[in-house]
């Protein structure tokens, strides 16, 4: 009854993901792994008692002693390995995002729609957020009315040496775009992005932070602040502006210390802090989806409009203008959302 | 040593002005009040002990027993009795706007500039807001680096069936256009409205809410929510987001309730009752001012620069673009701000 | 149509009224000061334009220039000071204690009493809080049914080296007393006082904090931590606690900081800072009732009551065991509360 | 490498820890049960497929399929089945309380003492929850200077109709009583109960709620206020008042709505709502800690002193008189706290 899962990408994200898989959830462990630097893969094998160490990430597919798939490696390499899952007819959890260009999002959504059944998990790891959830099940009751507008600030303490504006938008807003799309249960329109004074804390031509503005088909707008040097911490933000009311995720809870003339609470150092629930949440939903036989949660579909808003935003950086989202259509195996 | 004042607008902001002065503020009294409803003036003067009534507001600005000047009139009557106060060299509180167009507030600077002192002063209470100082104090000293962007909402829980979308830049977002000069010591560079989604509750043609963008010369990007059928309260919300950290507008302090799973604390019904202690401390300022020989506060320079950046917003409603505010020079007699 | 006020004791507190009547307040002006300590009465009499100065208080309260009076003095002189006006026939506003001991309080009640109309208004300046007023507002209400508990905190900063555990109850323990008394428009049972474990910086002998209970007739009990070491700031807590709920006085509001991984705002530093509001409305009151020719707001018996409250304190803080409040039957003239 | 649980007692509790530990928790399975009610224990074995069913808890302690224990059947059993468990030499995990009485506690003691070996942990869950490890780190810091004191309240909103104030006192304090041996590393001195008003919701002979007051061998008081038909929500709060500054619970997070004139939060509905976390939390750190042959966490130590405090407890709500603690030496065994 134990799925026996092979991970791909034993980098810092892979690992946390190891860890959660053989320490924290239940119903799964990790039998094999497998990284484009061996030596790395097989010093992280070395700590999971059972595990084995495939040479590259199509023998860990094929291997039989491999129910199912665990996508972590570098971005560009994420087609390859979701399709290669796809074809041995795997399930495959993908850390976002499903593959870096609309056309590779292309092929996964074809050859997933060929089998004519979902194997494939997008981890956007928010859906599974308690705060994010309690704020939808508002949004969807009605209760505060139709929604007309959000709020939404992204705020990373800080960033590598390469990092530029361009993952401003596909590293952080992603999930934005992605929280948005969730939210209201539907595509984006169009895409804006405003850059404004620029901290003194982003390196030559680098724009931060940005202002992402998001038209949702509905007409409904979200402004998402996207700032990825703001120091004082990990912060996201949430306020969703309905025809009765709004909704918003509160400061985190905790220890509420008076001291020295104030009092304070903790704002998060790190997206791991923040979001070491959701990620609880998200793989232990995979896990129970996949033992049961199916796959929930964001799909191959979500991957792929989260992929084209992207590059849609990066057009959007370099003219100035508002560009629109083109979407193919959506296929039918994509007709019901797998989170309520 | 009480300062004589006379009220030029007798309807409900009059009143509470009236109120203000006569009951709540030291240091001054109201000495005559007109109104273009005289029997309304004359209803008001009868809960008045001392004062008069005149036909219109040159007689009450010529009354040698009026010494200062509070005009709360319907704003396209401003120009008149403001310039007719400068004229006769006494001081004026006018509330907003200073004037309705940009040629008439460019009059007004134009004859205050002419007697080589300033003269009025406008309505622009949030300056005096403990929570907007206690944020400008943050942003001013400095401790948590220099400022990139600002979020601000302006909620109304309901609007009079003759409101429009222009009212909605001309009276409520000239506050959040005003605060945003005043928060930065700067000028707005330009303008972008933004209409989505239309709350149900706003009547045909009406556009609510708004997004509208301010772009400072310094770069930084002021997103503003203005939508004026919120329904549940009169909700005002900023936060100022600087290099190191940010800062915000907390809720309204009170009691806090527990009860049938929820704690629970009140927002304000009314910008009366938001912003109470603004105006108290507002007007006392200027009776203080006005006392001791001057004027301080929001000046004619702020009036003129608020007018031309609503007139730059109804051009971006109409066109959808982003629009250019265009302003004269600014006198030397407008080169310090008048509120820290 | 201007109150002329006296004000005897220009200490701290009496230069802070002094300034209220002067430049905050409607309706009053301070007309003459008498100060034990005369240089300082001059010396503050002359930052204030049209008053005199008296040699002694009874000299001031005699003074056919003089309205109303308020007395600010060192609190063992209170008592001459309310029976002078009292016999003069003078509404007085008198700081916390009424007097400093039961008979003297005894006196003030017999001789208002005898003149057949309320004369004295007691300091006990958290009636008039907005926040303390909105709790009470929803105890009395009913809305979370009949109260049960009361939890409370007075948290001053520091103290003066002359303070003694003594000082914790009358000066300030006795506001929590008042607040209890008016919170529940009832009389205190008992008391009882727990020393715990001292702070490091209260000195040799004396006991902070304490935690001091109030059993109500009712049943109702009120703990209240008195700490006057604590250092952080100027915290003042209280949560009641009723049958379907509870209500409790909210975090001061005021800007929001975000800076170095932790979310802060102010607790205010010092009484001054967290009532000035509460003393404004109180003067206000007062001197509004007064020019309407009567006196609410805390009475003669509040200040007997949490007179005799107080010295039941002190028999509990000496005694270790729960000491029973006896108080004369009350008075006709105080049937009714003052502020509701 | 996977534990196999028996699980002795299949109520509301027990069902709760083992769909913990089949669908939760990492690293065990349940492979056997029983309970007083035989029919409903086949049910819950229905439901955990590898699970067989015993007869009688020595039946299942004596299964060599069974690596190790928890108790969650009724309070007077628990004695029976922990002395059972540490004969067989085997790991227990034993809801509180420990047993029901000091001198089943110390019978407990004993032969955990005579193993040489810890091999008890009871459930006091609230160690394990976030809220309260980051109140402890703080306090352990020294940052805020050394405790002195300690307000905390414990509301449930509703009890069976067979609860009783003893009830309140063994059911619902202790869990308060084990925070502050905790939070504190201090034993309790002496107890006292204050009984008040007593809520309309209480049936007749019930005393709820009630007031309890901890004294701490340090001098620290801990005032607890005891509620179990608070009707509102289950409403845990706490506030650890020391030297420089204090540290409190804050308000669980979620979001946060704008409606009807109130912004406001869920408080939580139960105590597993509340708790979830905490006993997700506690009990993988038993799996693991007796997977690692070893047990920390609360110890037999902790629950003899738990309930020799309830029953010093019970023994003030009769005298309503302040009594004292009585404890055994500590055993060499317990030296070291098992959760920092």
């Amino acid at each position: 009854m134990t799925l026996d899962v092979g991970v791909i990408g034993t980098g810092m994200i892979g690992q946390d993901h190891i860890r959660r898989l053989t320490s924290v959830l239940s119903g799964a462990r990790v039998a094999a792994v497998t990284d484009v630097d061996l030596d790395r893969a097989r010093a992280v094998a070395d700590g999971v008692p059972g595990s084995v160490v495939h040479d590259t990430g199509q023998a860990l597919i094929d291997d039989p002693g491999v129910d199912a798939v665990v996508v972590t490696s570098w971005g560009p390499t994420h087609e390859e390995y979701v399709l290669a899952a796809i074809s041995a007819g795997k399930q495959v959890f993908c850390e976002k995002p499903l593959a870096t260009t609309r056309e590779a999002c292309d092929r996964i959504v074809d050859a997933e729609v060929a089998t004519g059944k979902r194997l494939v998990q997008v981890g956007f790891m928010r859906r599974f957020d308690p705060q994010y959830r309690a704020m939808k099940a508002v949004v969807t009751s009605g209760e505060i009315g139709a929604p007309l507008l959000m709020h939404a600030a992204h705020r990373n303490p800080s960033v590598p040496d390469f990092f530029t504006s361009d993952m401003t938008i596909n590293d952080s807003t992603v999930h934005d775009i992605d929280v948005a799309r969730w939210m209201f249960d539907d595509e984006i329109a169009a895409v804006t992005v405003l850059k404004g004074r620029i901290s003194r804390k982003a390196k030559a031509g680098f724009n931060d932070p940005l202002l992402v503005l998001l038209e949702m088909r509905s007409g409904v707008i979200v402004d998402v602040e996207a700032m990825v040097n703001a120091g004082f911490g990990y912060d996201i933000r949430g306020e969703v502006v309905c025809e009765d009311g709004t909704v918003e995720l509160s400061e985190s809870a905790g220890a509420v210390v008076k001291l020295a003339g104030r009092y304070s609470g903790r704002v998060p150092e790190t997206w791991k802090e923040r979001f070491v629930g959701a990620f609880d949440l998200e793989l232990q939903a995979w896990v129970d989806a996949v033992s049961a036989g199916g796959s929930t949660g964001p799909s191959a579909w979500d991957g792929y409009a989260a992929t084209v808003a992207c590059e849609t935003g990066l057009a959007a950086l370099r003219s100035g203008l508002r560009e629109e989202v083109v979407l193919r259509e959506r296929p039918d195996l994509y007709a019901k959302e797998g989170v309520a």
